[in-house]
């Protein structure tokens, strides 16, 4: 087998990298369960009919086939036509492309098991078949909080998830992660203010005005004009509501200022303005800095009905959002119920991806253990064994040195790796060949960096709590 | 949307159900990293060439497809005929099926960046196309731990791993989880043997062995005669090889006596016993009562070089193993350099879908938080906001009401999530409408189990640590 090389759009991490990635994913865990999240995981594969239910983002879909059976015909939806009674005789099956359309499915087939409001967090990947870039792959890890209600879902979730994110991603400053800042906006605010124009296909003005960073002012009132009947003045309006953002309640006053210059008076603007404002408003209390209204943020998807979310880590803001989301009324519906959500999803892999491209934050060695146990000679292995099993009892890290080699080789086996500590056996009080007595050793730990080594005793000797377990720390 | 069903083979838990699984991975994390593994994550897809070198596993591989390309044709192994530069275009990709596969080519792809001996673990979802049966699914979670050599690796790593193993699962016998019974077994002792016996197809022998417990000694018997050109005789004495069994080193001496009376001398054989022996003897110390030499266990996979391992729950042997692996001098070649390597492979969704389905273990609530804040009006939403960040600074896991519904609502909220605790904000000194002046109320909480109520603050009050988080326990 030659030497394999790696597949773009699906990124690996070394295990230096993993430990970066794994102390974020134990990071934002423990923040959303401190908030009362709970953990789920659903299965990598939904029956493709429901994933193509959002239409846009069908294109990426990645199909599963088993290998015995017959190729599907051309179309997608068609059963395969193996006779194996198996669960995908049923239903063609696909990869997720994101963990929202799991979680209504799951919400819906659970719904009797389930308590609602329902708080859950997911950490998962997911795939999606599009053209790999910086920042955008095929296969990546998404960590979502979402709230979900049977019927009703108050609006004050609006305002908590955001400000979860907020503390998840805050709580990343000491390892080195930039701030983030959290754009919020409103689709009732949206809504009303082109509606109040005269304007009426809402989502083709969201779509342009989604574009708006990519394609510039100019061309996107081109594309409202071109797509969505606007006048041109209708379209300099929109984009006058565009270009409104701030972090406290003036942005609320400027947007009503605009809207009273238009003429526009609607209901549905009010109660949006309200909501944004209200939001503000927490936000500046309890995440001062991090939340600012921008009401360019439009979001491409179109089954959101509230506040909706993106993020930007601040000085890599040409990343794209790294946390995106947003109120949706429907989240799911039964036909009976309908279970309204508000939700944000973290691109983790983004992230991270970012995080060890840039060499912003680094993991202090490449394996857990703080401490190698030297090995004297391979038939007194079982010594090292003994005095490894003693430490790690008391929740040390420690392996044993591969090989009785020179000393000097098992201390360059722990500097490869990174590990701090060399610890040496002792030896019992013994009679030399000559008759000599040989008086008993007592065990010896060498701190590597320094050079230092001191006797020890595996039931008492603790390395300092710092060098405990791989650091992970800014650059 | 219809209520959607559960797909057969692809299992889910509700929320207790996926704290018990979580509680085990975690557990298992620890123990593996307190041995010193490095955690690291793959792809989930490969190559299918790579996938299929696994012969025998071929048929249960799901292949990918993107929905946009054209199917392809009956050949699997054919390109895609779409047109788009991407990655699939070149090599076909399949789901991986077990870790060890994408393990192996992560070795090679980044052989140049990692230290051997390199000792991992991996814990991910894998995929296999099989008809779902109980403990058999079409995706489930593994937890591997491996180590690699590059070029050699000493036999003292295929004592250790298992011992990790038993380590790692006997760490869950505080939760409820079974003992485990770690069967091993030689291949160096079966092959050794079988030539000594005059027999040559070592893995048809192997293969025959491996279904002892599925059809018994009489259809193995008949097998070996038909399938491998073994005589009645050789087929009996492949039996009685099988048949030993035991935890000290009269196990060894049985297997020797057994091979005299078959007039074997094979060297190939006694390594095999020198090295089965050296396990038994060091698992007796380190972990007793747990390894079991078991001359039976064949492990169908032709790949395997030294000891196996097979692992059963004591109890739930029919469940089949829930660890199983063993030692392989070729993972993978490069053409210069060989890596060989041992490994264990734990079937996490096995395990732990015993575990809930026959209500062995369970988490005392469905949620993470200790504490529910009561809302007393949406008005002052904020207060109890303010409660719950003062307590969760303090690591305590807390949500607030979802509306300030009456009190009771509230602690039937709390109630039906198996929280413990309810918290009550007091109010500061005010006057009444009518002038009287009213002193400042303190907090207080209410653990609703014993209807208990006490007066709280937050800055200094925390629930018993046995309460802080679920507790996952025997039932």
């Amino acid at each position: 087998m030659a030497r394999p090389t790696p597949l773009s759009g699906f990124p690996e991490w070394l295990p230096a990298g993993r430990t970066v990635e794994q102390h974020i994913l134990d990071a934002l865990r423990r923040t959303f369960e401190l908030h009362g999240f709970a953990g789920i995981e659903t299965r990598a594969v939904e029956p493709l009919d429901q994933l193509l239910r959002k239409g846009e983002t069908s294109k990426e879909v990645y199909v599963l086939r088993r290998l015995q059976e017959a190729p599907t015909a051309t179309d997608p939806g068609a059963s395969p036509s193996g006779t194996e009674q198996g669960a995908e005789s049923d239903h063609q099956l696909g990869l997720h492309f994101d963990l929202t359309v799991p979680f209504a499915r799951y919400v819906l087939e659970n719904a009797g098991h389930l308590a609602f409001p329902f708080k859950r967090y997911q950490i998962q990947k997911v795939w999606r078949g599009e053209r790999p870039q910086d920042g955008r792959f095929r296969e990546f890890v998404q960590a979502d909080i979402d709230v979900v209600g049977a019927g009703a879902l108050p609006y004050h979730y609006e305002v908590e998830l955001p400000l979860v994110i907020a503390e998840a991603l805050g709580s990343l400053a000491s390892i080195g992660v930039p701030p983030v800042r959290i754009l919020v906006n409103n689709r009732k605010v949206a809504e009303g203010f082109y509606r109040g124009l005269g304007l009426d296909d809402i989502d083709g003005v969201l779509r342009g005005i989604d574009k708006l960073d990519k394609i510039g002012p100019v061309a996107v009132a081109a594309a409202l004009v071109a797509e969505t009947g606007a006048t041109a003045e209708q379209a300099a309006a929109c984009l006058e509501l565009a270009a409104i953002s701030g972090s406290d309640s003036t942005v609320v006053d400027r947007v009503r200022a605009l809207a009273e210059r238009h003429s526009i008076t609607s209901e549905l603007l009010e109660t949006g303005l309200g909501e944004l404002g209200a939001l503000v408003a927490a936000a500046a209390e309890r995440a001062p800095g991090v939340v600012v209204a921008d009401l360019k943020i439009a979001r491409g998807l179109d089954y959101y009905t509230g506040s909706v979310y993106e993020t930007v880590l601040v000085g890599h803001e040409q990343l794209g959002s790294i946390c995106s989301g947003g109120r949706y009324d429907t989240l799911a519906s039964d036909g009976t119920t309908t279970y309204p959500g508000v939700g944000l999803s973290i691109g983790v892999s983004r992230l991270v991806s970012r995080l060890l491209g840039a060499d912003l934050v680094r993991a202090s060695r490449s394996v857990p253990s703080a401490v190698v146990v030297a090995v004297t000679s391979e038939e007194t292995r079982a010594v090292s064994d003994r005095i490894a099993a003693a430490l790690r009892a008391r929740g040390i890290p420690v392996e044993v040195a591969p090989s009785a080699a020179k000393f000097g080789k098992q201390i360059k086996y722990a500097d490869r790796r990174g590990v701090p500590f060399v610890w040496f056996p002792g030896s019992a009080a013994s009679v030399a060949d000559d008759g000599t007595p040989e008086p008993a050793k007592p065990d010896q730990v060498k701190d590597i960096r320094s050079g230092d080594q001191v006797e020890a005793d595996a039931a008492t000797w603790a390395p300092p709590a710092e060098d405990l377990w791989p650091r992970v720390q800014a650059v």
